[in-house]
């Protein structure tokens, strides 16, 4: 697949853009009119760095309001046009787009259009321009990709064709299976765009929310199915306007928009085969990624920071056992059940508690490392002994690192013989075994910058498969905190991001938002109850939150005054029932309990105004 | 009129706000539950701060998803209400707000939705509380408030009344005038809030756009006019749901709120004297604010920095005149036609260039100043001697401080005379009048932290009398720049609100976004070929510009070529043209020179990309 991209999704000088997409592995680009305006540099000067950069020049965009207008229009309209294509032939790019008229068009005819058109074409055709016809979805008269092929069907000259664009097809709910009607020869350029389903006027909707493929709602494997099926061979071009994409580092941008292509293909071909059956033969050639299966649960959770004591001594009022120093590094394992803690005070100078890593269960982590590093993310190479392990690992956008773990049938883990039991355990807990209440990691939370949210989903659902639920957002004192959980079907790796609002006023007192370790147990009171006798400092939950569960919940006699002496947060729905507390915060790191019952399978999210509340009165100073 | 705002407007924990609500000057408050749920105070506790305060508890908010429901429900909601009920009697709050259900309805009956209403009316008679019942415009079977009316009505009881919301009735285009059918005494509660047209789902244009009356499109002035008309003497309370408001710092955010009240107020009682006539009487009081009219004029802009040669070198460029040093301090002011630039060095110690203050022709600067306060705009107090005029001044939420000058009918200004030609002029100025190309200043541009913009405009749009014209959005190199123009309808003030993005991954090469003086001329080449001749550092516009410019306009032979030579931009509407160019930027300030030909009246806002990259390239540092 011959992958392109719009200018506009980046952001910084043209020439800049264009670095980073060559460096991101773009085969070419479209140059968006306005980044070539306020440019200082030349048509010439763009053409010859996109020679040395390797970049094809596919597509000069976008022609507005050409058609459908009166005769005096026209004439300036043919003007403005020659002009175009002078400068077209100087940057060296054969195609135009063409939008349909949203402004200026007063005459609703498709023959009298066409017409217009054809005199455009000819025009073109005079400096080997090809025009590639687009439907807007807010176009005046011509809204539709059909109604726009058969305009094109009407002005009937080889250097006119269309533009498929996904957004204006798929936002309209056109349905895009006549895609597969159109000669290949006449789809001209292919543009691409997912976006999120929003109930709003279609033009801010793509103005503002588009997004790479991947990162919304659109079935673009289905929609990508249409044009391979029908032939389709040439560039598959992004064309994203997203307000957070403008405001971001282009080089970051551009390699979170590749990773949404090579992702894209590999879908593509997977919905074609399923479709199709695997014999399918197309002119376009689909790329394949390593496959691999749905990672089977947390390896471990790795916790760093200069000093560690606080999160040990947390660990063992949750009932954890110490397991051992690693035996040549100032690294520590907390066991409990299957959930295995790292805790890490090497290269740590001055970082807080913070979580560092993650490791994965992964029937093939050479294949999954490969296919995380082709989906363009960046290899950890961590130096290891002769005698130890190898793992794979990753880098995700948030910094967090990403391992990729043998999984084995026992529930131990090869890793784990490198630690020392008899070595550098704390006074407390040298010789306590784990408590075995908790039984593994039930999930973690990662806060996410704001405006890396969606790279961050797109990473995560490409490298590790994993599924992306709608997502919630949740009120807390200092603005409006989104949650968004990633998870496998088998519910194994639950995976949830959460996007805090920017503290705009109070940087000082402004802590960072916290991520945690929720640990699934069986009998929540017992580990609360055991905890509290080591002291563990939870955190607190007010009385007038418990008031209000008595109303909405008629709790049975005695429940309540239990879960208000441990500071227990409940939940109900249909499926079961939730239990579950937090500890205080150490650093960026806080550990949550969590016990299910029946099926619950949410997360407690209407308590979580509660957390976000008390850690908000924990955390301040200096205010009011 | 009684002021109320709910605890869901601002940030912080339900005791800061609090605090920050009585600040302000608010009579009461409604407490939204969730904030009460989440906090530790108890209700005694919130009870008694509020007496402390002086804030009266007027609202307890939502209850939900009661009536229409299965007679199980019932009984569990009806448990809910009495618990409920037992805290508002602990926390003295004698009215809560029911909403209509959106979720559990299934029985879409008023008799019957009655009937159930009654007996929740009844067990809240016992607790003496009242229930105020509002149609959520998203409400499952009620979403009219007309509806919810002749609901009330059948319930039939005194403790059952009903709450209007202006958000709920005016998004959906229900017709306010039937509330003036409504008998006073049974609307129970008012709330208001004002948002933008938006075209967008009307649950997620409440939840996230709501802002503060005078900040959106809505008519609450007309809304009120209603509510007094119906006999309404109540309290009028603030329900904004806005997704920068929960993330900003609460006292500024109560003041933003307070405004909009005292604005609203006035605008109520304008709009019935206007609709009734001056005679009405209503049973609430509405309090009024000095009446000022427009100003008329700029009366002078002052830019304040450590050092200011370079602001100098760049005014006698554009052919301003040095008038003179000011007798006791280290001040400057600068002069062309009517523009009047304040050069100073006083207290600005290591301050780059920035405008700090602007001077505005008033009436009666006494009474536009108290208007402003009255309006919570902080007082500016500087120390002037005995003999210097005394000027009046407030501080604009920005910072920026706001003169109400006298205006004089000659065009000269009081406070010129403390200024002494003979001392102080740079050497090549000595002497050398100014040019008298510049007319007047044609507007002023000041950038704004995007949370704070809807209070600016609010601010300039209550204190000043400005009126908002359409918002637009230009692409930069970094994101978005919103521009927000607010202007007198003679077009003597334009006065330009830019809200740069927040620059998220090169904070060390970020510049701030700069702000401008635009100043008015009748021969835009004859400033910039003077401007040239001195040297002038003008903005470089790229060839690229005007080749596009010549495609759309076909210009006149050798226009084309004029205007390139001096870095001239221009546009062209039915109205007439625009000729404009720009300096460079000294510190956080840069000039621009407009000329208006014939009926002009925009900003050449289609070349504010081209600005926008070409400052962008002239301040980057080390990217790429």
């Amino acid at each position: 697949m011959r992958t392109s991209i719009a200018t506009v999704c980046l952001s910084g000088t043209l020439e800049e853009k264009m670095r980073a997409c060559a460096d991101a592995g773009f085969d070419g680009i479209e140059i968006f009119e306005q980044d070539l305006l306020v440019s200082p540099s030349s048509p010439a000067r763009i053409r010859a760095l996109a020679g040395e950069l390797g970049l094809s020049l596919d597509l000069y965009q976008p022609f507005r309001d050409f058609e459908g207008v009166g005769e005096d229009l026209l004439e300036a309209n043919l003007y403005r046009a020659e002009a175009k294509f002078k400068l077209m032939n100087q940057l060296g790019v054969d195609t135009m787009l063409l939008c349909t008229n949203v402004a200026t068009a007063t005459v609703d005819d498709d023959e009298a259009a066409a017409a217009q058109l054809r005199r455009l074409g000819q025009l073109a055709a005079k400096y080997g321009v090809r025009i590639a016809y687009e439907a807007l979805a807010w176009g005046r008269f011509v809204s539709d990709f059909e109604h726009a092929w058969w305009i094109v069907e009407l002005v009937d000259l080889p250097n006119f064709g269309t533009c498929l664009d996904s957004f204006h097809i798929l936002s309209r709910n056109w349905d895009p299976s006549g895609i597969e009607k159109i000669p290949a020869e006449k789809i001209f350029f292919v543009q691409l765009a997912d976006a999120p389903r929003m109930s709003m006027d279609v033009l801010s909707w793509s103005r503002h929310h588009r997004v790479f493929p991947g990162e919304g709602d659109f079935d673009l494997a289905g929609f990508m199915g249409h044009l391979v099926r029908a032939g389709y061979d040439g560039p598959v071009s992004l064309e994203i306007f997203n307000d957070v994409f403008r405001q971001t580092d282009e080089v970051r941008t551009a390699v979170d928009a590749m990773r949404s292509m090579i992702w894209l293909e590999e879908q593509t071909l997977l919905h074609l085969q399923e479709a199709d059956g695997p014999g399918g033969r197309y002119a376009m050639k689909l790329a394949t990624l390593p496959k691999v299966d749905d990672p089977s649960g947390f390896n471990f959770t790795e916790v760093k920071a200069e000093d560690t004591a606080q999160v040990q001594e947390l660990l063992y009022q949750l009932g954890f056992g110490y397991a051992g120093r690693h035996r040549t590094k100032p690294v520590q394992l907390w066991t409990q059940g299957q959930a295995r803690i790292i805790i890490n005070e090497q290269q740590a100078r001055k970082m807080e508690p913070t979580i560092a890593a993650l490791g994965f269960d992964v029937e093939n982590p050479v294949a999954a490392a490969s296919r995380a590093v082709q989906l363009k993310a960046t290899p950890v190479l961590r130096p290891s002994q002769a005698d130890e392990e190898v793992l794979q690992a990753v880098s995700a956008p948030d910094s967090t690192e990403i391992f990729l773990c043998e999984a084995s049938g026992d529930g131990t883990v090869a890793w784990m013989k490198e630690f020392n039991p008899r070595t550098g355990a704390p006074d407390y807990a040298a010789g306590v075994p784990a408590a075995g209440l908790i039984t593994h990691v039930d999930h973690v939370n990662l806060a996410q910058p704001w405006q890396h949210y969606d790279e961050a989903v797109l990473f995560y659902e490409s490298t590790l498969s994993l599924d992306r639920q709608p997502s919630t957002e949740v009120p807390s004192p200092v603005g409006l905190v989104r949650s968004q959980v990633m998870r496998t079907e088998d519910r194994r790796i639950r995976l949830a991001l959460n996007i805090a609002p920017l503290v705009l006023e109070h940087p000082a007192s402004a802590p960072r938002y916290p991520q945690h370790v929720a640990f699934a147990c069986t009998d929540l009171v017992a580990v609360a109850r055991r905890a509290l006798e080591r002291g563990l400092d939870f955190l607190p939950v007010p009385a007038n939150y418990y008031a209000d569960l008595q109303a909405r919940f008629r709790l049975a006699d005695g429940f309540l005054e239990t879960l208000q002496q441990y500071n227990l947060l409940y939940d109900r729905d249909e499926d079961g029932e939730f239990l579950h507390f937090y500890t205080a915060t150490v650093g960026n790191v806080f550990f949550e309990v969590v016990e299910r019952r029946a099926g619950y399978d949410g997360y407690g999210a209407p308590n979580t105004p509660v957390r976000l509340a008390a850690q908000y009165g924990r955390t301040r100073r200096g205010r009011g």
